[in-house]
């Protein structure tokens, strides 16, 4: 078969990664998908530069419209990322009848029912498995590998950097403000970290697993979504004593009322899968009604790792790239005409379990005032925990069992108007998986 | 589109929790395939029984054969097992031009080339995600997920029994006959156990990942197999203190002079995702160039969990059924035409760490002599533990450098021939993954 033809938007790391991978192992890709898969055209910022990586063979444009309209282009592999300029041309591309391969999970998020409803009527693929979770195959473990199931909920380390920084947290005792500054000397957060930190990319990613699991469209502006940048040293390590640790995890889960949709900070029991993710690592964990747990575990970020999804995506297209859309996977796992209009939850509404920590003066009485306003919102106290008083003043951390988080946060209003109270009350989320 | 016709060879277990997910999930499943995929006739050994579970409507028969030539039949799901009437009518199913989906492993194990090499001429799919690792989506993963990369090496705990007994054995402090009557009792481990504890089952499985890993014709016959009955618990408390877990592996890796494919316990470091694979349940860690380490992890058998991975593959082939085979996945990833003939590597040859213990008598000059035959054999000792002595006996660990199979074994037979040596050197592998 003759080879197919991509260009390529991008040479950063990510387009410079593909671009080695495709080189580096062109005869063993070849010899999976039967043709080769060559790259005609590279649209980047800097053409001298970017010579010196693809030589003189393939030709090197500045505006990324000269490769989305090339003719002799097969697939456009988008690697800007962002939703402006990315944005014009994967729906160019579309329109011009091209395959779409994308890591860009922000425009996905953002746009990504547009995007799919525009190659649905043009009949192109868009494959998108390095916009979740790096090189981990997880798009297609829910797209394909599991469709025998009812999906009933998600839960994933799907954010790099803020996995380092909890790890730098809990195994060196840090400050967040010190581990990230670790993470950005290292090269685990960028300059600005602010999309990574505040749970921004982790809901990016959350959202179109979402779709994926449910069969629901692309809902980020409603997902809930909280980072790490508030917590303590002292609740990572609170956690710790308790048998849990505190992950950043995206969840999507199926409850009678509609779809929860939140990422948070999160204590797990220490001895799960989940907790055990190390470093900059990804983990996701589907729960499917047949097939019960399954993890996928390995690099949610880098240079060749996200090279591998880019490229596997492109074995997938090259294998496809003439079939009709009955022979291809759906965009989003489920068929484009039988998409459902489940409601996402509102976050007051969703159930977990909880972790408080209440700074209290230490006398008398203390713990039966708020030990009777948890019952009256219907709070029902798993386990409890006190420092020792030092200065007249201790923690006392509560374990909830399954609450509202409306409730919740009803219970804290009120616990925050006692007098013994010293400061805010610390809330987080338990989830046992 | 019109539905998929599924002829079901086999109601068992799998058979039966196949007709189920079917069943219960049908909405579900026809959201994702955007079509119906329905039973229409099943081969059982007792009809009566057959339709207490799937009623007047399906066609029942006692003949597999009856299943195989019903011209209605498009797919013929095989789930009887073994490898003389399941051979007869896979076969067969291929010759008819019918797609076939199969959770055996011993038959693609022993006859797997013969199986591909006939429907690739017919122009058929096989499938067999339930062949391997249950519910875990790992064939898709290797021959579509990672098609990027050239496979380094992948290690799986791919046999649930062994692991279970394992678990068991560890965390109980169990000699390996208690556990295994535990598991018996249990559920995890048949009447007859030896295909599973000896290794065999696992070896089937890991023959296949080979072949999707290195593009080579599957060679069972050629695996080196080592099961766990042998294993003593104190084996498995020394490798606990020295921050080790022993579990049973299935080894395949690409090396310079040819492929290792060997099955055994091994020492893995406890801190390691695969050391805290507990109970039943299955992962396999695949390695390839670009994605570096990733983990996939799930149930590795049970009714649902492996109806999963067969529904999954009916999903497949309901979307390419009437595709042609350059729109479909190859067999064993690579194209039949670009298979390999890289040699399996013998034993004697294969580079590993290793665990030695011997009991040898509390004498001067012990260590020295047994550490100069190391030497001469060119072993390097990485690490060394000794027990206190009792009744003027005492346990030697050795934990070695890399060293070559031959080497070690030639060590241990000199080691055997000191007269300090009261009984047979102890030797497991070693590997950090």
């Amino acid at each position: 078969m003759k080879p197919i033809k991509v260009g390529l938007l991008g040479l950063g790391v990510v387009g410079g990664g593909t671009w080695k991978v495709l080189n580096q192992n062109a005869d063993e890709i070849a010899r999976r998908a039967g043709r080769r898969i060559e790259v005609a055209a590279v649209a980047v910022r800097d053409v001298a530069k970017a010579k010196e990586l693809v030589g003189d063979h393939i030709h090197i444009t500045t505006d990324g419209m000269d490769v989305v309209l090339n003719p002799d282009i097969d697939v456009v592999v988008e690697l800007v990322g962002g939703d402006t300029l990315a944005k014009d041309w994967v729906m160019k591309a579309i329109e011009q009848g091209k395959h779409v391969v994308t890591a860009n999970k922000a425009l996905l998020a953002t746009h990504g029912n547009e995007v799919f409803a525009a190659a649905q009527k043009q009949n192109v693929m868009v494959a998108f498995e390095a916009a979740v979770a790096g090189g981990i195959p997880i798009i297609k473990a829910m797209r394909e590998g599991l469709t025998a199931n009812r999906i009933q909920w998600v839960a994933g380390i799907i954010n790099g950097t803020t996995n380092f920084i909890l790890s730098e947290m809990r195994s060196q005792g840090l400050s967040f403000a010190d581990a990230l500054a670790d993470a950005q000397r290292l090269g685990y957060a960028e300059a600005d970290p602010t999309f990574d930190i505040e749970g921004v990319d982790a809901a990016h990613k959350l959202s179109l697993l979402s779709s994926l699991a449910f069969g629901v469209p692309v809902q980020f502006d409603k997902a809930h979504i909280e980072g790490i940048t508030t917590l303590a040293a002292e609740d990572i390590a609170h956690a710790e004593r308790l048998g849990y640790t505190v992950k950043l995890l995206g969840i999507t889960r199926a409850r009678e009322q509609g779809i929860e949709l939140r990422v948070h900070p999160t204590l797990v029991p220490s001895e799960s899968m989940l907790a055990n993710v190390q470093g900059a690592m990804n983990a996701v964990m589907v729960h499917g009604d047949a097939v019960g747990s399954t993890v996928y575990y390995g690099a949610g970020a880098g240079e060749l790792p996200t090279a591998s999804a880019v490229v596997a995506d492109l074995v997938d297209v090259a294998r496809l790239v003439d079939a009709d859309h009955d022979h291809r996977v759906p965009y989003l796992a489920f068929q484009q005409n039988a998409m459902a209009d489940t409601p996402i939850m509102a976050m007051d509404d969703v159930q977990s379990a909880y972790y408080l920590r209440l700074r209290v003066e230490d006398r008398p009485g203390v713990l039966a005032d708020i030990a009777r306003i948890l019952a009256d919102t219907s709070i029902s106290i798993g386990s409890m925990f006190q420092e020792p008083a030092v200065n007249d003043e201790t923690d006392i951390i509560f374990l909830t069992h399954e609450a509202r988080e409306g409730d919740i946060l009803n219970a804290i209003l009120k616990i925050q108007t006692l007098d013994f109270v010293r400061s805010p009350v610390t809330r987080l989320r338990v989830e046992t998986l």
